[in-house]
């Protein structure tokens, strides 16, 4: 037969679990979106199509809400590793398991004043608004023996009104763009990060408190860097995050540039004084990158978009 | 000819509008999509193709950036406001304008300490991080003589974990629905709500502080209401605005139900105790109705929603 | 109490039902996404949450899936009769029901020769794919009396690549736009028609026939008209459909004019001679209107997007 | 400094290009969107800011749309394969281009009859509709030596009403599933296929009919494999492809199982003989693999999804 199976994985992609702890009255939640890829010994059902190896994506759908109940979700993290190690170690034909995990966060709705004549304030433990900011993200592999733990977010979108320029560049026969020396500098981060952890010998990191330093270094970064270059501003994002987190080795960004032109409104017999913007969908430069602790491997994988 | 032309109007769609407002080194931002649809004499472009009557939808973009520079974006409302009443008063065959608006919110990036070796927090002033909960939207219609403002919100996604029940409900030969008397509550808000102003010798509403006092009170209505039905919710929700505010007559609410289901966790031997639950796409249950204040026409259009 | 109840209706959104049905070996799909909103003595519901009327959404989600099994689904139309009866003649605080249906259409998978050493081609009868152009809908509404049924389809995306013009319009001191001689005109058509048939004594329209030659006529005019305005395109769209079809009395269109400038290669050196063009996103024109058959009311809401 | 800069590529994303070609009264189109990314000795605008290596994507754009009149579209593919080698030869610091090309595909509108009182059908040859089905996909990669051209597509939804089955499978604990004898199998097909082409002096692929040919040898294995499971119709889709299509050694599919679940309809006293179904959204099966010529490596990355 001249085709041969090269990489090949399956699973459930995408189950919706949210899970509520009750504290007394005050309720905890953690809504994920958990989607599992499991790969090993499958030639046969590739080319015969015998499941006689396959646990069905059903059953690994099953899996997740019945850990849910078993484990708790302490982090999208831990959540990701009970899952892993539970499918290589307990079906002999899979050899590894990769878990990916996002997060929404939500946040307390603030209630009425004591003298409310509704439910007192301190009765309303239960009640939430989504975040709706960034999505928070992780993905958790295993093979049986090594861990591997990539985390990040998506879609936080951040906006310096000043403090960036973009001159100096090549100029070819193609070449139109204007000089700027005060300009918009907006993105919407894509960014993974990848922990040295790697297994369970070691000390596992504080997930939940790593996740919002590394988002805090993340923003300050974003915010303090006067920038002459969106691959300025990425690199001081990431090897802030390297410098102050000493748990994570490896950082990625996917940067859209989020243009903002500003209006000629001299045809109105207006000036423009940095004041007005046009917002541009498409198209938009996309600067990608990886930041490495020095001596380090890089490990993620280069695309995150499609485009 | 057995035809005829029935209401038309037409304008430019989605101009995306970014305005920074400079307070010495403090920047502010206020971030906007503009929509124009004007109407009035407008026969002869239909019939003929003559444009004689027709100010370009590039000409009502325009004239959009311009006014954020020559009037500024004190609110979503006010811009609408200058632009309707410029259309209409400007532009003799064009008898009525409706500018609707999306707003998007921005935040302030916290930066670092003081003894930071980055620039000092207090210069950076011009650094957001974008909010990303709900989008407010508003429709400002003037025809000359009278105002219209509803404004509103959509897409702010709220979750009771308990005090909810339904039961007590019609059972048909097509119902296999089992009562419950502790639920999840979660929707996704998209309310309308309609000022009582109509005109320039009125005092205007402070638009800016009635929608945050309005987000407040439907929130908490949400989050206070021990609810028997999703619609006494939304009762609660509209009355709480009406009764607490006195510029509004009028609100509409369209409440997609996100249903979370219980997961059966039975078949694993295990209970789930209010603890686990599917968080479903389709199909949804969808609430929607109008509250007035008493003696008050309803305005604003039935459907939000085009299922 | 100051606050009323003004309009109001529920129901269940989205149901997706797929109906296979098998002629011997040739299977027929329909595909359809049926959204149920029912309204009527809904008072106590949202005042006291008392449900004693309400039948569940639920219900109304088992009953789209048990009438697919009961009646079939000839055409979406006429399976939104059905239902849209059903609810308002067997549940006594039901006085109204609508019901809105998406329509996704499939053809087959043209198969192998004869000679193929797969399965012969005439065994091949239940292989599809999703034709993805535009989506149809129709919504029925039914108070118990008279019946409306409005039609129509949405994303349905044109273009002429010559044929169309675009000059002599008003210019104001906002009007930077240059006149255009031969431009590209294309727009994403979402289009609803009213059919005349309001009860079941009239003879009902073959409503898959209807459909054909409406959308027919619609790119047939869509196309053989010369333009000087995307207005009088439309009409002439309205219009045609009008007069061809007797079953129809209105129509509205929602038109995005989806601007394709013509890019300025003059600094490369080059000519663009009609020929290299940008297809912008945002902003956008757009162009609504209704066109009646002379005589007959409007009765198609004037909104159809929220932009 | 402890940190290193480790893989980075930067350009304009999404440029939306549109060529008109005109054959006489005749037009045809090619509608792209193009981005680009570039890579080489891009160290100091990271560290530094200094721009003296970079091209700008603004230029980058530019030379989209120049190239398109330069070049003409003769196929996505060639289009691509002129951007990359122009990027990497002209500009000494970029050491390798990459060329993402989604193209969205469009039909002649049928005109009218000749004896219609319109426009001639033989004068309308420049009217045009979105097909709407998949959109093709290309990647040009060179860095100055070798080419990898990898094209594919998205969003080909298909069908099988029957011939499907699952059964047979692993049972643990977690697993609830019932074995289908007779099941719907569907799917959103993603796939890129990996040409063998990798420089100037071979004799280049008509990319136009090797892609149709792909389209339909994949489409058929898709109708003509009776299916005991979507990893073994994926399979007999990758390897008709190789085994029909010598230019291609590598084949990868992502295929999201869209779950049509048979509604149980015996609580309403109806019998469901494979007729009515719920088509699923979340979650979903996820079947990925990789189908390759025998002696040949894998190239195309593993991830086609972030989920």
């Amino acid at each position: 037969m001249p085709t041969i199976l090269g990489q090949n994985q399956y699973g459930k992609a995408e189950n919706r679990v949210v899970k509520i702890t009750r504290d007394g009255d005050t309720h905890h939640i953690k809504d994920l979106n958990v989607s599992v890829a499991l790969s090993g010994d499958m030639q046969e059902v590739h080319l015969s199509g015998s499941n006689a190896n396959v646990l069905p994506t059903d059953t690994t759908k099953n899996t997740v809400y019945a850990f849910a109940k078993e484990y708790g979700i302490e982090s999208a993290e831990q959540f990701g590793i009970h899952l892993a190690r539970h499918f290589v170690t307990s079906q002999e034909p899979i050899k590894t398991a990769r878990i990916r995990i996002e997060e929404y966060s939500w946040e307390r709705i603030e209630t009425s004043d004591g003298n409310s004549r509704f439910i007192g304030a301190d009765e309303v433990k239960h009640s939430f608004v989504r975040k709706g900011q960034e999505t928070r993200v992780t993905q958790i592999t295993f093979d049986g023996e090594k861990w591997e733990v990539i985390s990040g977010l998506k879609d936080l979108v951040v906006m310096n009104s000043t403090n960036s320029e973009f001159w100096g560049y090549v100029k070819d026969k193609y070449t139109t763009l204007q000089e700027a020396y005060d300009r918009i500098l907006a993105t919407q981060v894509s960014a993974r990060w990848r922990f040295n952890w790697s297994g369970d010998e070691q000390k596992m990191p504080n997930w939940e408190k790593s996740y919002d330093q590394v988002r805090k270094h993340m923003l300050q970064a974003f915010a303090e860097t006067y920038s002459l270059s969106l691959q300025q501003t990425l690199y001081q994002m990431g090897s802030r995050i390297i410098n102050n987190r000493s748990e994570i080795d490896e950082v990625r960004f996917s940067l859209p540039n989020k243009h903002h032109f500003l209006v000629d409104l001299k045809p109105f017999g207006l000036e423009n004084d940095n004041e007005v913007y046009f917002a541009a969908d498409r198209p938009y430069g996309l600067i990608e990158a990886t930041i490495l602790r020095d001596g380090c491997e890089p490990h993620i994988p280069v695309d995150l978009t499609n485009l």
